[in-house]
Protein backbone atom coordinates (compact mmCIF):
# COMPACT_ATOMS: atom_id res chain seq x y z
CA UNK A 1 0.00 0.00 0.00
CA UNK A 2 3.32 2.17 -0.62
CA UNK A 3 2.16 5.93 -2.20
CA UNK A 4 3.16 5.07 -5.63
CA UNK A 5 5.21 8.33 -7.33
CA UNK A 6 2.64 8.83 -10.55
CA UNK A 7 -0.57 10.08 -9.56
CA UNK A 8 -3.79 10.04 -11.97
CA UNK A 9 -7.34 12.00 -11.91
CA UNK A 10 -9.56 11.04 -9.34
CA UNK A 11 -13.13 10.28 -9.91
CA UNK A 12 -14.91 11.76 -6.76
CA UNK A 13 -18.40 11.08 -7.25
CA UNK A 14 -20.61 11.06 -10.41
CA UNK A 15 -19.89 14.55 -11.03
CA UNK A 16 -16.66 15.51 -9.76
CA UNK A 17 -13.05 15.03 -11.18
CA UNK A 18 -10.06 15.87 -9.10
CA UNK A 19 -6.83 16.53 -11.13
CA UNK A 20 -4.09 14.74 -10.76
CA UNK A 21 -2.00 17.69 -10.01
CA UNK A 22 -4.27 17.88 -6.81
CA UNK A 23 -4.07 14.40 -5.52
CA UNK A 24 -0.93 14.04 -3.19
CA UNK A 25 -1.04 10.57 -2.26
CA UNK A 26 -2.06 7.24 -3.21
CA UNK A 27 -2.29 3.64 -1.68
CA UNK A 28 -3.73 0.04 -3.61
CA UNK A 29 -7.15 1.90 -3.15
CA UNK A 30 -7.24 5.17 -1.37
CA UNK A 31 -6.14 8.73 -2.49
CA UNK A 32 -5.72 11.93 -0.36
CA UNK A 33 -6.75 15.48 -2.13
CA UNK A 34 -6.10 19.04 -0.97
CA UNK A 35 -9.10 20.65 -0.74
CA UNK A 36 -10.99 23.49 -2.50
CA UNK A 37 -12.24 25.38 0.71
CA UNK A 38 -10.17 24.24 3.76
CA UNK A 39 -12.10 24.86 7.55
CA UNK A 40 -8.29 24.89 8.70
CA UNK A 41 -5.19 24.98 6.53
CA UNK A 42 -4.10 21.04 6.18
CA UNK A 43 -7.55 20.10 5.90
CA UNK A 44 -8.05 17.28 3.37
CA UNK A 45 -9.60 14.02 2.26
CA UNK A 46 -9.18 10.82 2.23
CA UNK A 47 -11.50 8.64 -0.37
CA UNK A 48 -11.39 5.28 -1.86
CA UNK A 49 -10.59 5.10 -5.34
CA UNK A 50 -13.80 3.64 -6.30
CA UNK A 51 -16.86 5.48 -6.42
CA UNK A 52 -19.21 4.53 -3.71
CA UNK A 53 -21.42 6.43 -1.74
CA UNK A 54 -21.84 4.50 1.43
CA UNK A 55 -18.89 2.77 3.46
CA UNK A 56 -20.48 -0.74 3.93
CA UNK A 57 -20.34 -0.65 -0.61
CA UNK A 58 -16.61 -0.82 0.17
CA UNK A 59 -15.32 -4.62 0.49
CA UNK A 60 -13.31 -5.35 3.59
CA UNK A 61 -10.25 -4.81 1.82
CA UNK A 62 -10.44 -1.67 0.50
CA UNK A 63 -11.96 -0.20 3.76
CA UNK A 64 -9.40 -1.41 5.63
CA UNK A 65 -6.67 0.53 3.13
CA UNK A 66 -8.96 3.61 3.43
CA UNK A 67 -8.60 3.30 7.17
CA UNK A 68 -4.76 2.71 6.86
CA UNK A 69 -4.24 5.57 4.45
CA UNK A 70 -5.88 8.08 7.27
CA UNK A 71 -4.00 7.34 9.58
CA UNK A 72 -0.73 7.92 7.53
CA UNK A 73 -1.83 10.87 6.05
CA UNK A 74 -3.32 12.11 9.01
CA UNK A 75 0.20 11.92 10.76
CA UNK A 76 2.02 13.54 8.32
CA UNK A 77 -0.21 16.50 8.34
CA UNK A 78 -0.58 16.66 11.89
CA UNK A 79 3.01 17.13 11.79
CA UNK A 80 3.41 19.47 8.88
CA UNK A 81 0.75 21.93 10.17
CA UNK A 82 2.49 21.39 13.89
CA UNK A 83 -0.90 20.55 15.31
CA UNK A 84 -1.92 18.33 18.86
CA UNK A 85 -5.07 16.41 17.47
CA UNK A 86 -7.11 15.75 14.77
CA UNK A 87 -11.04 15.64 13.68
CA UNK A 88 -11.42 12.89 11.55
CA UNK A 89 -14.86 12.46 10.27
CA UNK A 90 -17.22 10.40 8.06
CA UNK A 91 -20.79 11.64 6.78
CA UNK A 92 -21.66 8.19 5.74
CA UNK A 93 -24.47 9.22 3.58
CA UNK A 94 -26.90 11.76 2.51
CA UNK A 95 -28.85 11.89 5.83
CA UNK A 96 -25.68 12.40 7.12
CA UNK A 97 -24.62 15.64 5.86
CA UNK A 98 -22.80 14.08 2.82
CA UNK A 99 -22.47 16.72 0.52
CA UNK A 100 -20.33 14.37 -2.65
CA UNK A 101 -22.29 10.78 -2.63
CA UNK A 102 -18.61 9.02 -2.75
CA UNK A 103 -17.27 7.73 0.59
CA UNK A 104 -14.63 10.20 2.23
CA UNK A 105 -13.21 10.85 5.42
CA UNK A 106 -11.73 14.75 6.19
CA UNK A 107 -8.76 15.46 8.39
CA UNK A 108 -8.07 18.71 9.96
CA UNK A 109 -5.25 19.15 12.43
CA UNK A 110 -5.90 20.88 15.55
CA UNK A 111 -4.52 23.24 17.36
CA UNK A 112 -4.78 25.11 21.19
CA UNK A 113 -7.00 27.70 20.40
CA UNK A 114 -7.56 27.49 16.62
CA UNK A 115 -11.14 28.08 16.98
CA UNK A 116 -12.22 30.61 19.44
CA UNK A 117 -15.19 27.69 20.51
CA UNK A 118 -14.14 24.60 20.07
CA UNK A 119 -17.63 23.81 18.98
CA UNK A 120 -16.95 26.17 15.76
CA UNK A 121 -15.34 23.53 13.55
CA UNK A 122 -18.43 21.14 13.89
CA UNK A 123 -20.04 24.30 12.14
CA UNK A 124 -17.34 24.38 9.70
CA UNK A 125 -17.41 20.95 8.85
CA UNK A 126 -21.13 20.75 8.41
CA UNK A 127 -21.04 23.85 6.38
CA UNK A 128 -17.86 22.58 3.90
CA UNK A 129 -19.06 21.88 0.71
CA UNK A 130 -17.10 19.09 -1.06
CA UNK A 131 -18.79 19.56 -4.02
CA UNK A 132 -17.75 22.63 -6.47
CA UNK A 133 -20.51 22.72 -8.72
CA UNK A 134 -22.95 23.32 -5.96
CA UNK A 135 -23.77 26.69 -5.45
CA UNK A 136 -23.03 28.31 -1.58
CA UNK A 137 -25.69 27.74 0.61
CA UNK A 138 -27.31 31.49 1.47
CA UNK A 139 -27.81 30.62 5.00
CA UNK A 140 -24.58 29.63 5.35
CA UNK A 141 -21.89 32.44 5.76
CA UNK A 142 -18.86 30.56 6.73
CA UNK A 143 -19.03 28.70 3.55
CA UNK A 144 -19.73 31.33 1.62
CA UNK A 145 -17.16 33.64 2.87
CA UNK A 146 -14.56 31.19 2.26
CA UNK A 147 -12.93 32.00 -1.05
CA UNK A 148 -12.06 29.30 -3.62
CA UNK A 149 -8.36 28.66 -3.68
CA UNK A 150 -6.95 28.76 -7.11
CA UNK A 151 -5.79 25.60 -8.82
CA UNK A 152 -1.97 26.51 -8.52
CA UNK A 153 -2.13 27.17 -5.31
CA UNK A 154 -3.68 23.63 -4.91
CA UNK A 155 -1.29 21.95 -7.03
CA UNK A 156 1.28 23.57 -4.79
CA UNK A 157 0.42 22.35 -1.54
CA UNK A 158 -0.71 19.21 -3.39
CA UNK A 159 3.22 18.54 -4.66
CA UNK A 160 4.90 20.03 -0.99
CA UNK A 161 2.76 17.08 0.82
CA UNK A 162 3.56 14.30 -1.81
CA UNK A 163 7.62 14.51 -0.73
CA UNK A 164 6.67 13.80 2.89
CA UNK A 165 5.22 10.46 1.92
CA UNK B 1 -12.00 -10.64 16.00
CA UNK B 2 -15.54 -12.64 16.63
CA UNK B 3 -17.37 -11.25 19.33
CA UNK B 4 -16.95 -12.95 22.22
CA UNK B 5 -19.68 -14.47 24.69
CA UNK B 6 -18.77 -12.99 28.07
CA UNK B 7 -18.06 -9.68 28.66
CA UNK B 8 -15.87 -7.40 30.75
CA UNK B 9 -15.43 -4.15 33.03
CA UNK B 10 -14.24 -1.70 30.68
CA UNK B 11 -11.59 1.43 31.49
CA UNK B 12 -12.51 4.22 29.59
CA UNK B 13 -9.70 6.40 30.09
CA UNK B 14 -7.88 7.01 33.58
CA UNK B 15 -11.30 7.38 35.40
CA UNK B 16 -14.20 5.78 34.39
CA UNK B 17 -15.03 2.01 34.35
CA UNK B 18 -17.85 0.96 31.85
CA UNK B 19 -19.61 -1.98 33.45
CA UNK B 20 -19.94 -4.94 31.80
CA UNK B 21 -23.78 -4.91 31.73
CA UNK B 22 -23.10 -1.98 29.50
CA UNK B 23 -20.97 -3.50 27.35
CA UNK B 24 -22.24 -4.97 23.92
CA UNK B 25 -19.41 -5.85 21.31
CA UNK B 26 -15.82 -7.27 22.07
CA UNK B 27 -13.45 -8.38 19.57
CA UNK B 28 -10.00 -9.08 19.75
CA UNK B 29 -8.83 -5.59 21.00
CA UNK B 30 -12.06 -3.36 20.57
CA UNK B 31 -15.51 -3.20 22.56
CA UNK B 32 -18.05 -0.97 22.43
CA UNK B 33 -21.01 0.26 24.94
CA UNK B 34 -24.19 2.08 25.12
CA UNK B 35 -24.11 5.77 25.81
CA UNK B 36 -25.16 7.51 29.20
CA UNK B 37 -26.53 10.39 27.23
CA UNK B 38 -26.96 10.00 23.99
CA UNK B 39 -27.40 12.82 21.30
CA UNK B 40 -29.45 10.31 19.06
CA UNK B 41 -31.04 6.86 19.64
CA UNK B 42 -28.57 4.37 19.33
CA UNK B 43 -25.42 6.73 19.88
CA UNK B 44 -22.44 4.40 20.58
CA UNK B 45 -19.08 4.42 21.28
CA UNK B 46 -15.75 2.02 19.80
CA UNK B 47 -13.09 1.84 21.36
CA UNK B 48 -9.75 0.16 22.04
CA UNK B 49 -9.43 -2.02 24.84
CA UNK B 50 -5.66 -0.41 25.64
CA UNK B 51 -5.94 2.84 27.28
CA UNK B 52 -4.30 5.41 24.98
CA UNK B 53 -5.31 8.98 24.67
CA UNK B 54 -4.48 9.04 20.33
CA UNK B 55 -5.11 6.68 17.73
CA UNK B 56 -0.81 7.08 16.80
CA UNK B 57 -0.92 5.09 20.10
CA UNK B 58 -2.47 2.28 18.65
CA UNK B 59 -0.60 -0.61 16.77
CA UNK B 60 -2.09 -1.03 12.83
CA UNK B 61 -3.19 -4.26 14.29
CA UNK B 62 -5.07 -2.68 17.33
CA UNK B 63 -6.21 0.15 14.92
CA UNK B 64 -7.46 -1.84 12.14
CA UNK B 65 -9.37 -4.09 14.57
CA UNK B 66 -10.80 -1.05 15.41
CA UNK B 67 -11.82 0.55 12.64
CA UNK B 68 -13.47 -3.04 11.53
CA UNK B 69 -14.76 -3.07 14.67
CA UNK B 70 -16.98 0.37 13.81
CA UNK B 71 -17.92 -1.18 10.82
CA UNK B 72 -19.83 -3.96 12.18
CA UNK B 73 -21.09 -2.13 14.80
CA UNK B 74 -22.17 1.04 12.53
CA UNK B 75 -24.50 -2.40 10.07
CA UNK B 76 -25.86 -3.43 12.90
CA UNK B 77 -27.21 0.23 14.85
CA UNK B 78 -28.07 1.46 11.59
CA UNK B 79 -30.41 -1.81 10.37
CA UNK B 80 -31.53 -1.56 14.60
CA UNK B 81 -32.54 1.94 14.19
CA UNK B 82 -33.94 1.83 11.22
CA UNK B 83 -31.33 4.73 9.68
CA UNK B 84 -30.05 5.35 6.45
CA UNK B 85 -27.13 7.39 7.13
CA UNK B 86 -24.38 7.33 9.81
CA UNK B 87 -22.30 9.87 11.42
CA UNK B 88 -18.43 8.31 12.55
CA UNK B 89 -16.07 10.66 13.75
CA UNK B 90 -12.90 10.51 15.74
CA UNK B 91 -11.92 13.58 18.11
CA UNK B 92 -8.08 12.15 18.28
CA UNK B 93 -6.65 14.22 21.06
CA UNK B 94 -7.70 17.17 23.74
CA UNK B 95 -7.52 19.71 21.03
CA UNK B 96 -9.97 18.12 18.67
CA UNK B 97 -12.43 18.08 21.37
CA UNK B 98 -12.05 14.73 23.31
CA UNK B 99 -13.43 15.19 26.54
CA UNK B 100 -12.58 11.69 28.01
CA UNK B 101 -8.54 10.97 27.14
CA UNK B 102 -9.27 7.12 25.39
CA UNK B 103 -9.45 7.01 22.06
CA UNK B 104 -13.10 6.81 20.63
CA UNK B 105 -15.55 6.67 17.92
CA UNK B 106 -19.13 8.15 18.17
CA UNK B 107 -21.02 6.09 16.03
CA UNK B 108 -24.38 8.36 14.76
CA UNK B 109 -27.41 6.38 13.29
CA UNK B 110 -28.89 9.40 11.01
CA UNK B 111 -32.59 9.50 9.27
CA UNK B 112 -33.97 12.45 6.76
CA UNK B 113 -35.48 14.89 9.49
CA UNK B 114 -33.77 13.72 12.70
CA UNK B 115 -32.71 17.19 13.36
CA UNK B 116 -34.52 19.98 12.33
CA UNK B 117 -31.17 21.43 11.45
CA UNK B 118 -28.82 18.88 9.79
CA UNK B 119 -26.28 21.32 11.40
CA UNK B 120 -27.28 20.59 14.59
CA UNK B 121 -25.62 17.06 15.12
CA UNK B 122 -22.24 18.70 15.20
CA UNK B 123 -23.20 20.84 17.94
CA UNK B 124 -24.47 18.26 19.45
CA UNK B 125 -21.23 15.69 19.37
CA UNK B 126 -19.31 18.34 20.48
CA UNK B 127 -21.15 19.34 23.51
CA UNK B 128 -21.35 15.73 23.89
CA UNK B 129 -19.05 14.89 26.97
CA UNK B 130 -18.43 11.28 27.33
CA UNK B 131 -17.23 11.75 30.94
CA UNK B 132 -19.96 11.26 33.46
CA UNK B 133 -17.63 12.44 36.71
CA UNK B 134 -17.87 16.02 34.25
CA UNK B 135 -19.74 18.89 35.54
CA UNK B 136 -22.36 20.09 33.14
CA UNK B 137 -20.97 22.88 30.92
CA UNK B 138 -23.29 26.19 31.98
CA UNK B 139 -22.80 27.36 28.59
CA UNK B 140 -23.82 24.08 27.12
CA UNK B 141 -27.83 23.54 27.14
CA UNK B 142 -28.17 20.84 24.82
CA UNK B 143 -25.43 18.95 27.18
CA UNK B 144 -27.36 19.75 30.31
CA UNK B 145 -30.61 19.29 29.33
CA UNK B 146 -29.93 15.81 27.99
CA UNK B 147 -30.85 13.38 31.29
CA UNK B 148 -28.66 10.97 32.54
CA UNK B 149 -29.88 7.52 31.61
CA UNK B 150 -30.28 4.77 34.32
CA UNK B 151 -28.00 1.96 34.12
CA UNK B 152 -30.63 -0.36 33.99
CA UNK B 153 -31.79 0.99 31.01
CA UNK B 154 -28.51 1.27 29.86
CA UNK B 155 -27.65 -2.86 30.59
CA UNK B 156 -31.65 -3.82 28.75
CA UNK B 157 -29.97 -1.58 25.48
CA UNK B 158 -26.50 -3.11 25.55
CA UNK B 159 -28.18 -6.83 26.67
CA UNK B 160 -30.38 -6.36 23.14
CA UNK B 161 -28.02 -5.34 21.55
CA UNK B 162 -25.64 -8.56 22.25
CA UNK B 163 -28.14 -10.58 20.41
CA UNK B 164 -27.40 -8.76 17.28
CA UNK B 165 -24.20 -9.77 17.08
Amino acid sequence: MAASGSFSDLAFGPKITVPSSHVFYQSVHSAAFVNLKPIVPGHVLVVPKRSVPRDNQLTEEESTDLWLSVRKVAAVIEKEHGASALNIAMQDGRHAGQSVPHVHFHILPRKGGDFENNDDIYDAIDNFDANPHSKPKLEVPPDSERKHRTSEDMAQEAAHLRTLF
